[in-house]
């Protein structure tokens, strides 16, 4: 298997090689930069993301996304920067009930899990819980612009770049990333901070994510951009 | 004082048929009537808006919206149709932070008082409170479908009417009724179930409303419809 | 005819004379004030709606508010600030066919005049006509934010004010206003740049406005702003 | 190159049978099936995208996602189904006019060739151009549904069914197929009629859709989908 991944990886990797060299020649892959004043938006940092065994639980959490958004949040906190964290619980999650607010996603996907009455499956991980003035924001669909009040709530606070970390890369990074370019705002998507749970399904997101909606950089640049600006001096 | 209030009726209520002659004649005032699957949004009927002693207490309420809308709440639940209530609250409701949720509403209405921590604020009015299986949307802005997963929450459900109460005609009502037609959805204000806090207010709102939004419609026409349609059966 | 209109307006002025003491007591009516970065946002400035003969025809067009915009897009230009008209018209205007792109608006007004194909009814009025490179956008609805790239547009262009101009006071600006708010934009509404087609609408709906989602502001202080700010420089 | 992307196809497939062990054990990739009112979305089959020469050009265009719209639209159009284009173009293409209509999105791609004036590059391609009645939608970000009044269309409608083809997979067919889930309507993406412009990335676009937010058809399933329900009876 893991042979497999590698070899995977390196097919992904000779693809995406070549995929650059047309982006470059007709003029995708551009770079947004960063802005001057930035959020962070950690996507389903939650325990039935980042916790084993429940049907979403992802890859690389422990060693590498945890890590790495809590270097994240360390250094929106000192700088005053926003921090809100999603995500996704149902008040009625009876898929027989056509009054649920699961929608229609549990025609897809195994939603009907996450109870809001169960607050151990949707709360926040506690290694990167949030504090006193940070933002929860319990959404109902992939973005995390969808159906809830961040854009207006990124807006008001005068913010121009949203930071985005969490999983998965396949579905709701990559849906509040592309939301985030449309409702105005620079996606930055923070590599190490970004997993998923199927082998190539990070790759090949980050990939499309970084040729069209944001560009994806190493944590270590974002940190030093955190702390580059102070939010609270405007 | 009183007086003033029935000589101010008065003369909006010959402004009205003054204005009703002009939209007559010009093609305004028509009706949308009842589709064929309704739900109930029950705006902002929470304590801090149904109870006295607060800013944002609003009239008529115990004579009048509470039994309104208890009658609207049972026959839907004897039917099946989905019911919805919108509150609003702020997890971090301090106006010198720039992270604040209330967004910039602080800087026109008194919302700072609705602290998430202080669940008696928000909280659905007892008389009417929800039971298991209905939503209780939060929401941050005026309109129940601005920021909220409403609109995709009604078109999964197959709903394409939707009967609206609460509080107030002059803003969260009036609000989601005009959001609400935007949708998709046809929008019945219910009159007795639709209140304010100023003389006129409700009135006023209501004429716009019905000229061009959706229809206005008393409370026993809208129940009489609630048990003509079998949401179950669809 | 005249004498009850002026009847009609002295009511109402006792009326929100009563109500602003109710809410100067309970924290209404505060002041949002201007920002760092303005646009302006024309509602429906279109022929149908300021020239004479049609069902939408508005009262106060040609003295009051085609001169007062007039001077806010002049001071626009002046200064760089975005200039943004909104129009409304339909490419499928049969109400009779379910594909119509009127949504179900046709069941309330007459929106069925404002056929895509007749660019006379829906075109901008000359006496405000946008130049190269300011923005024309058909909307569907009546908020200018419903239904349109409004809210990305001015986010991305690092805009945090609206000013607001047009008609009708009881729809379109109305619902601008309460959407711009909404999306973390500081509404203000220009007094003498708005109206409506009815006695009295637009007195109610500035006096709601005013009291809970925007400023409204005479012209001449919306023009001083104008100049005061250089949207080019930032 | 052939023998190269032959390779990548191989193993991307490997890499999904891998994926699809997984989410099926863990109920991802369950079928959302077919509603009671398809609509037809066509997405970015406009000039700059179908024919060759320009920087947004896509592969196969003319052997199979045109002839596999061109089946869509004639079932619809027998069947009274509507029919929705859209395409993207720019009032402000210039990348140094802060009030561009281009938002940020010229900051990765090179959408400033997307001139609305330029009617040739945004037109929808000859081989499947609208008909009247069916509509048009002038977009400005890659999801069909963002800043654009579709949802509400289609709710007005009664759609609930979308049936998604065009280009690209990685971009604009992607984010409408996502945006389609959350505001309630069933996605179904048609497998020959949608593409893109670099190897691999509609097969693992595909994938993630069909794993998460709708069901990926063959177009002849899709065909006697439409050709079974009828529009205009309802």
């Amino acid at each position: 298997m893991d042979r497999e991944i590698a070899d995977l990886q390196t097919k992904l990797e000779d693809a995406f090689a070549a995929a650059t060299a047309l982006y470059r020649e007709r003029g995708f892959q551009r770079r947004i930069g960063f802005g001057r004043k930035p959020a962070l938006i950690n996507v389903d940092l939650a325990n039935a993301w980042t916790r084993p065994g429940y049907p979403f639980t992802c890859e690389g959490i422990d060693d590498r996304i945890i890590p790495a958004t809590r270097k994240l949040i360390d250094a929106c906190r000192e700088n005053g920067h926003p921090v809100v964290y999603t995500t996704v619980c149902y008040q009625n999650p009876d898929p027989d009930d056509p009054r649920t607010d699961m929608g229609l996603w549990h025609y897809k996907i195994p939603i009907e899990i996450a109870d809001q009455k169960n607050e151990d499956i949707w709360a926040i991980d506690s290694r990167i819980a949030p504090i006193d003035g940070e933002q929860v924001m319990i959404k109902k669909r992939a973005s995390a612009f969808h159906g809830t009040y961040l854009a207006g709530y990124l807006r008001a606070a005068g913010v121009d770049t949203i930071l985005v970390t969490g999983v998965t890369a396949s579905a709701c990074v990559r849906a509040t990333v592309t939301d985030g370019l449309a409702e105005g705002f620079r996606p930055i998507a923070v590599r190490e901070a970004i997993g998923d749970r199927i082998p190539g399904a990070t790759e090949w997101n980050l990939f499309d994510i970084d040729a069209k909606f944001g560009d994806v950089e190493p944590v270590d640049a974002c940190v030093a951009y955190l702390n580059s600006v102070n939010f609270r001096n405007d």
